[in-house]
């Protein structure tokens, strides 16, 4: 019987190394490290990022710079470097235990003049002390000879193109640096933010070393330990890192102090694995879902859960989860709507406190989300497409055309794809009404529905023939559709917020009569400002015909009317097969706008009306090659019109 | 009495490091390193450009990938590393001998604990042998104890923000890794390009080391040398690299063999460098100027002969001069009109082989400037304004606002800035007068000319109310006015180039009647088509006063003329002054373009006319903060005028 929480692989494939990396990424919430090998590919895309750690980029603004490397660890049988592509490789395995969050991989290798070894190599990034790293490798050679090992701190990285890092200084503590049990340390800054990063390394080994050296190379900080090898005497090594950055610090000028002091905390591996276990117990306890009768779901969702507990912040409010979460350079670490719509549900269900982190950082990003309002004429708080460490709008503007160099494409999602603010709301709102953390609502969730109501109420248009308000140029979910008017689920949620706005103020001046004085005073909520959400809410247009079918947007159902089905099978998106502006003439839709609504709105629909529009829809949407984000939303009303075979 | 052939500083400054290092850049003409020190600072702007080896970047296109690093030295006194930020600098200088290329640094350094010693740092790029890189340090210490070195080949290089490289492969030769007599190498490849790059290091030192080690740090191979120190003896150690590209090599797959033969070639660093000495002997014998009565200008005109000759490739017809030659990140190391118009005088009148290799480099991208000419709708050959590799257009199409990150500014010089097909084939026509190379015009100079002139004749546009024809929606050199109409500069080149292609093919008919019947037969110059040539050269239109004042493109002199002396002192352009489209409206020009002309075509004009129009254009030039290719053409032509003062 399979364990349900291990993913594995018996083989390695150079083809699929850069998918691999992303499986088999460890992290603890503060960073993550793909599944890169420690002995190191040139091909590799090996990266941890840690949040927060943000540098500036040409187009697109900034992104999480790819921090220095705590991996490097080879091994040396008798002077023969391993690597799995020389010599020969008897056996592979690797797998990842999402109960744990411990990644092993064991290889039995033959170097090339045959001499054989078993490797394992284990790591995990604590979830008890989230600035310690760990590493073992364990040699049961077959032979007598030697075995040596080399680990380093590597601050050459970069992010597969622009290199972010500056080595600032390095060393080892104590300065009598052959005490190899002592701490090595590296120290790092990016180069535009000026963000300092700290990695310290500590070995704790089986047996004393017959060699050993501090290689203090400039940047890549190394030790070289060389052991008496003895044929069937296992060689352990651990290699533990702390990790700190300046936005840790109190002294931002001293990192390097904050990650000795965490790397040498743990007493031996046992200890740090035990207490790392212990605290994802407690991660398990809350939030695993046991499915029974399916193998793969079971490990499916498990694995899911995993990624995103591992990329949760525990203990930071300034940070968000990125759109790959931490596990990949695309979207360079910003953070989309994705993250209120798609993650924070699992967190207010099951982890409170990591949703209420996640509210923090757009609550303390208000004044840049007012800022964008301002900027573009409208009142209140409007969110920014894509946000990353200040909560400016980092979308890319413009990027290069993806076939002709010289020219460009306009990227318009940072401009109009607006529902990100309702969305943003509405993650405030579910959380309160969850959890009941009336505090948390009433200090900080209940500005973040207010002030989107405000922009809201100022970015609506009244139509003087049609009397009534439109939300018009706008992109909606489906990004195969842009620059449309009254897009269905844009003004759905304008309209619910405008709603809820009301009724959280109605029901704050209840509640805490100075909190909603205050609010009102500094937000300028005067009862003419009122009149007027309680006129847009009222009058939004919505496209919605007489029978209950959603029109996605005005003009959406004039549009050509595609058979996709008949275009299978294909294997490229219905985007790619169209073009961009053929695609946006067609019904042919990226992920459904208006299940979507219907899926975080239920009530406002009647089951027959649910019926209706997933039966229309479910024929319209590229669900292979569309939105990474379509299938969930689909499967669950799949579910709610009673068809579990197809979710 | 100073001497004349020295640049020196006897001061370090911080502030003014990456100045310095574009002044102390030493080259052989195969590649240059710009004067960033041995011992590395976190801020320096430190860089070897190999001419050639170009990779993939964003919006440029392409860039000279900044090498690995050969210059990694570091010295350890009695364990204390030697920094001019520690310690104490009693007293500094360096210099550099623009006789033989040879940079040399003396620093006498009180260690913090006290220990003193008299470092000295040489350096050169052998002229003799491209390939062959040489380092030289001496330590003389006032103490007992220990001096350490450490020096290393950094294959973690970037562009001071894209990183190009991939460490493939790193070793010792022969393979017992402890002889430090022998050979350790480092084996790079470019990301997108694939260029292959190696390094092999090889260390002669004057004393037996007490302790020497090979750190085979990933990516950064390093040598650690342990000496006894004792005080009065001087330590050296002198470093050897020899450096190939898979771009020199006939196996594409093997530049290590390349690089390790030649740095095992030197016996000595005296041989080496007297090697060297001989050939830049033979470079000044060709080429010095010689300026009595002012030490400055004798010293400034052997400076910038020795940036031109350090740039200039000697064996290599692939490649080109950048408008920021070797010494520098400015303009990615592409190639302008400044090679042709500027630099190659110098190499025509003195280093014949040069030029030519530069006219080949030229000559051997004929296909893509056809590809040019042909993709904007014309014939012949349009020439990049931008050329790096393969002789595409590289100029970016688009760059970001310097301002505002989310706008871009659109760069026209790519699409009509179109004088340098004519200023490509004044060249290759001045080579060949001046030199009499007769067999390399018959092979390759005459198509040149011929073809660029197949361009004017189908760019010309015939104005039917007018009766001539016009050069329009054109850029000339002088880049504050863009989107002009008739430029004086281009439509007398383009007159000037039709001519001369006419009189080319004449000449050819008598004198190689074979090679003008090929000519004619392969470029499609028909009767047809020559007749047109003679028809557009008489009839081309040249915006020229009845008084021989010349205006600088149609409409310039109904532009608001500004007197720039009142607008003394000022630290900033006219552009930046008055904004990119203020400056357009003004008269106010960033360089002489009608001096300019009249400097190429002298014979054309009167002395009368050049004086009339110095004195006008004179006045309106941003001599200051203008373009760096004004001043010396101003200086001509104020000879000319006999206005030596000015000049």
């Amino acid at each position: 019987m399979p364990d349900l929480w291990i993913v594995s692989e018996d083989s390695f494939d150079p083809a699929k190394q850069h998918h691999k990396e992303t499986i088999f990424t460890i992290g603890n919430g503060y960073l993550s490290t793909r599944g890169a090998f420690e002995e190191g590919y040139v091909d590799d895309h090996r990266a941890t990022f840690v949040h927060g750690v943000f540098d500036d980029v040409p187009i697109g603004f900034t992104e999480l710079a790819n921090a220095p490397d705590w991996l490097p660890l080879y091994v040396l049988l008798n002077g023969e470097r391993f690597s799995l592509s020389s010599g020969r490789v008897e056996s592979y395995e690797r797998h990842l235990d999402l109960r744990t969050g411990v990644l092993t991989r064991k290889v039995r290798w033959h170097s090339p003049s045959s001499h054989a070894a078993t490797l394992i190599f284990e790591r995990f990034a604590s979830l008890d002390d989230e600035h310690l790293l760990c590493l073992r490798c364990s040699i049961a050679p077959d032979f007598d000879g030697t075995v040596e090992i080399r680990t380093a701190l590597n601050s050459n990285m970069d992010n597969e193109d622009i290199a972010h890092w500056q080595c600032v200084e390095q060393g080892a503590f104590p300065s009598s640096k052959r005490d190899l049990r002592e701490v090595t340390y590296l120290r790092t800054r990016t180069r535009a933010t000026g963000i300092e990063l700290a990695q310290a390394m500590r070995l704790l080994v089986s047996h004393t070393p017959s060699q050993s050296a501090f290689w203090d190379t400039q940047s890549i900080p190394t030790l070289s330990l060389t052991f008496a090898a003895r044929r069937g005497e296992t060689i352990t090594v651990d290699k533990f890192v702390g990790i700190a950055t300046s936005r840790d610090t109190t002294d931002p000028t001293d990192p390097v102090s904050m990650a000795v002091e965490h790397v040498k905390s743990p007493q031996s591996w046992e200890s740090a694995l035990e207490a790392h276990q212990q605290a994802w117990g407690r991660e398990w306890e809350r939030c695993d879902v046991q499915i029974e009768g399916d193998d793969e779901a079971q490990i499916a969702i498990r694995f899911n859960l995993f990624q995103l507990l591992i990329a949760a912040p525990r203990h930071d409010t300034h940070v968000n989860i990125g759109a790959k979460t931490l596990s990949g350079f695309g979207y360079r670490g910003h953070s989309f709507w994705d993250t209120e719509i798609f993650i924070l549900p699992l967190f207010i269900y099951t982890a409170p406190h990591i949703a209420r982190n996640l509210l923090d950082y757009r609550f303390e990003r208000l004044a840049a989300a007012r800022q964008k309002a301002q900027t573009n004429g409208f009142d209140g708080a409007q969110f920014p497409w894509e946000s990353a460490d200040i909560g400016e709008e980092v979308t890319p503007t413009w990027v290069p055309h993806y076939a002709d160099r010289t020219k460009l494409i306009r990227i318009w999602t940072g401009d109009i794809e607006i529902h990100i603010s309702a969305d943003i709301a509405y993650a405030a709102y579910l959380y309160w009404q969850v959890t009941g953390d009336e505090s948390w609502f009433i200090e900080k969730g209940a500005e973040l529905v207010l002030d989107t109501a405000k922009f809201w109420a100022s970015r609506a248009e009244w139509n003087n023939e049609a009397e009534h308000y439109e939300f018009n140029d706008v992109i909606g979910p489906d990004e195969y559709h842009d620059h449309v008017d009254n897009n269905a689920y844009t003004n759905y949620m304008a309209r619910w917020n405008l709603q809820t706005a009301l009724e959280v103020l109605g029901w704050l001046k209840l509640h805490t009569p100075a909190k909603a004085d205050e609010l009102s005073q500094r937000l300028g909520l005067s009862p003419d400002l009122l009149a007027r959400w309680k006129e847009v809410l009222t009058q939004i247009y919505l496209p919605v015909r007489p029978n209950g079918l959603i029109e996605q947007f005005e003009g959406y159902f004039q549009r050509r009317d595609v058979d996709l089905a008949s275009l299978e099978p294909r294997e490229i998106s219905a985007q790619a097969l169209f073009g961009i502006e053929g695609c946006n003439e067609t019904q042919v839709i990226k992920q459904p706008d208006v299940l979507m609504l219907q899926y975080l709105l239920r009530s406002d629909f009647t089951g027959e009306q649910v019926q209706l529009n997933y039966d229309y829809y479910t024929l319209r949407t590229d669900h292979t090659y569309g939105s990474s984000l379509g299938p969930s939303i689909q499967a669950i009303m799949a579910c709610d019109v009673g068809k579990q075979a197809d979710a």
